[in-house]
């Protein structure tokens, strides 16, 4: 026994991964702690999937249905999928196995807006919770649990269970406590406003009070978190944070935001990366972030003294910053504050702070509407994560892609995108590798050629203005001309030839 | 000398309509009063129209920028378009004339959220405002106005404006005052939480204070808000609220939600008037409404004592109802409590509070999503207005329309809408005369049929579901199955052969 759980009966609930999976009944529908490969349960689902291959390969139907935070890791979504034990899934994943199951038609996968999904299941629309299975750091003497390094959902699952199931994973360091900042804005028609003001106020407890009772298993691991390590970043990416930084200081010299900027959101990746390398580098100072998750570079603005404080509600660390972090745990706990995620992404405080908000997207069309989540108009990548929360509700609302794909095969700027996440109402500037397409206070026609122009990659701008010109010409009105013939021609040819672009 | 204008200073500035708009210069931007034909200036936009039409008869340009709350009237929308006066236009509008610029592509226009407008223009997302012109019931001795029948954006515009102009408009009841709260959540970096938990809670003054040195004109009127009659309630719109209140019934059962229900919001028009009168019939009580206009059925549940409070932006009724809400505004300020539209659409308080949203629309896709907008992709027909803030931030969120419009040739459900206001992520409830699809949890592909089923006039349920076979037999996923071949085909054909029917 590692020591790490101090209430006398859960101790005696101690038991391996694959007793606990035995309680698990086909049908149940569980909530699992995990935002952005941190802090999921690492031995259960795996213990879980195995008793689904068993009962599969006895000829008995086992699926169950699957609720996180965000996206786990291989031994959750990936092992679950692999067994093609996921029935019903929400509300964001990334995993390579899951995603072939939701597209072959295994899965249904409900892609829901973070912020929302703890709130409609507080409101039952997703009927019952049975079993809530949560990673934490460790438990306290009347049964309270620290979470590990995300909160996620886990509230809203640990509230809603009748059954709750617990990891005590020994690899996350102890001195994560107090990082957390656990607060409920309350259940209708009682919500209160969120006292937040500023990115690192702390509203709430470092702990998740739950019911001692309905625990029916602890499970104790000793396993590291999904961490992956960064690429390098390239040139493109490079280009795109410039472009970025460009539009930040205009925006100061204009004075609409000062070199404290406004709290900064940033989605995961190579772009946002080199956007905040780039931010160590600038004439910034006392900036802070209001995002979902901390990220590699933010641990180096912390470090220089340039971030003073970040939220999120997880972190998606690489090996060497994850060791980093959970080494020196207490001394971050002062500028970090990890909160559930209906808080990290509430549209209150978003709107509240101003948010500078910049995601990454599948592809932008010329009117300004922005596909995050389907490639042609029907695959499944990943889902609409926070993208929406932050994107709706910010300051500025920017969105970033390298111009190109498939070595140039597939443009990002197409005529209509093929499903639209984020509509012509919230996206304020596009910027690819080619520049920067600032949107504010435009209509959809003067939109088209300045994104054609600034974002789209040289080849495509002339088959991108031969559609504008045919849709002026052709469009029932000139106010968002389209031509619906051949409005997805992009997609079409590339479904058909392997190429967006036009043959010679 | 109407003996409303309390300032002495103000008095020195009383002239005519002409004479101010004499002040006006060609590409001034302008930010109107008005909300929903309620509360806009009579006067002063005819005259600036004739002024317009002089210049453009001497061959001269003159175009200015018009920003109002949200749709207006025929004296100023209507005026102005008539002339071709308008350069550049947000919100949100709804007259025929100015719906034809637009369309035409005299006029550029900026659909934005009706929350989000007032915050980008103190964001100074649009450049400066020149001018604003804004109607009020009287003027108070130190120069503060108090609004008529609508906030709309007012306090934004005489905050960032160089200039005021101020219509005193005698037809307004002077017991309006005391019904409006105004208030500002700030500026960054330091807005404040919204102290709002109940929709009747007033948090503010019951006037707009103003920068007197600002004002260059005072113009005094007596003309009626366009108060336009309601049509009886129809067939189809019987139908659907009732749809809509058995769905209520079935939360109110299953214990989602109680006879109190929760705030309701609803858009303007023969449909929400028959829930409004349903819900005069119903077992509720103590209800209330957090909403963007008061409509006639409001008053009729206020007077009957089923709904105890309403906040709104703005007034929307019949000229019997505004004269009975005239007649007994003090009465009526007692229940109605009308806000800036930042506020009463605002995304934190509506989400805080748990609205009900029920919203018109064009058309709904098979997967869920909402155009509310566009016609055939292309043709503006009045805008997004505060749907997406009461959408996205609801507790429930519904749409309503007619399975038909043209006598059948065009179909409410269509394989692909042609424009997307309201994606997936967002809409939980469609209903049309035939039925209601609740796709609250249920992935896409479990959304098409049960669209189809339940909503789909019957007609088109077969090329419908021909559709969906097809593209789940193509589609490249079969998360969201499109066959981007022959998405806009109900469109093409309508365009093509007058009908969305394929052809026997």
């Amino acid at each position: 026994m590692s020591g790490r759980i101090a209430n006398p009966k859960l101790q005696g609930l101690i038991m391996s991964a694959d007793e606990a999976a035995a309680k698990i009944n086909p049908g149940d529908q569980i909530g699992f702690s995990g935002f952005t490969g941190a802090g999921y349960p690492k031995e259960f689902p795996q213990a879980l999937a195995r008793r689904i291959k068993e009962a599969h390969d006895r000829g008995e139907e086992f699926k169950v249905n699957v609720m996180t935070g965000a996206s786990t890791a291989p031994e959750l979504d990936g092992a679950l999928a692999e067994v093609n034990g996921i029935n019903w899934r929400m509300p964001y994943q990334s995993d390579p196995t899951l995603r072939k199951r939701i597209n072959a038609g295994d899965t249904y996968y409900s892609d829901i807006h973070l912020s929302h999904s703890g709130m409609l299941l507080d409101q039952g629309f997703f009927g019952a919770t049975d079993v809530a299975v949560v990673e934490a750091v460790r438990i306290k003497e009347d049964g309270a649990i620290i979470p590990s390094s995300s909160v996620g959902n886990s509230t809203n699952y640990l509230r809603n269970a009748n059954k709750i199931i617990i990891e005590v994973n020994s690899w996350q360091s102890e001195d994560l406590e107090g990082m957390h900042d656990i607060w409920s804005y309350g259940q209708l028609p009682n919500r209160q406003p969120i006292p937040i003001a500023d990115p690192g106020d702390r509203i709430g407890t470092p702990y998740i009070d739950i019911d001692v009772d309905k625990v029916i298993a602890v499970i104790e691991t000793d396993a590291a978190d999904r961490n992956s390590p960064f690429k390098p970043i390239d040139d493109d990416s490079k280009k795109i944070a410039n472009y970025l930084l460009d539009f930040l200081d205009g925006e100061i010299k204009a004075g609409r935001l000062t070199k404290e900027l406004l709290p900064m959101q940033s989605g995961v990746g190579n772009i946002p990366n080199a956007v905040l390398a780039g931010l160590l580098e600038g004439p910034y100072h006392h900036i802070t972030s209001y995002t979902e998750v901390i990220q590699d570079g933010m641990i180096d603005l912390m470090d220089q003294g340039t971030m003073t404080v970040a939220s999120a509600t997880a972190f998606s660390l690489s090996p060497e910053y994850a060791h980093r972090v959970n080494e020196n745990a207490a001394e971050y706990a002062k500028k970090i504050v990890l909160r559930p995620q209906e808080i990290s992404n509430h549209p209150e405080v978003i709107r509240r702070l101003g948010v500078i908000a910049c995601n990454g997207m599948i592809e932008a069309d010329i009117y300004g509407n922005v596909n995050s989540t389907h490639v042609t108009g029907s695959k499944m990548m990943n889902g609409i994560g926070g993208s929406g929360d932050f994107t709706r509700n910010a300051f500025v609302s920017c969105f970033v892609s390298p111009s190109r794909a498939k070595g140039g095969d597939i443009s990002a700027i197409v005529p209509m995108v093929s499903h639209v996440d984020h509509n012509e109402h919230d996206v304020d500037v596009i910027i690819t590798e080619q520049g920067l397409a600032d949107l504010r206070g435009l209509a959809p026609r003067q939109r088209s050629r300045k994104i054609i122009e600034n974002c789209a990659y040289p080849d495509y701008r002339e088959p991108l203005l031969e559609y504008v010109e045919r849709a002026e010409k052709n469009a029932s009105g000139l106010h968002t001309p389209h031509d619906l013939h051949e409005a997805f021609n992009f997609h079409t040819r590339f479904m058909e030839t392997g190429s967006m672009m036009p043959e010679k």
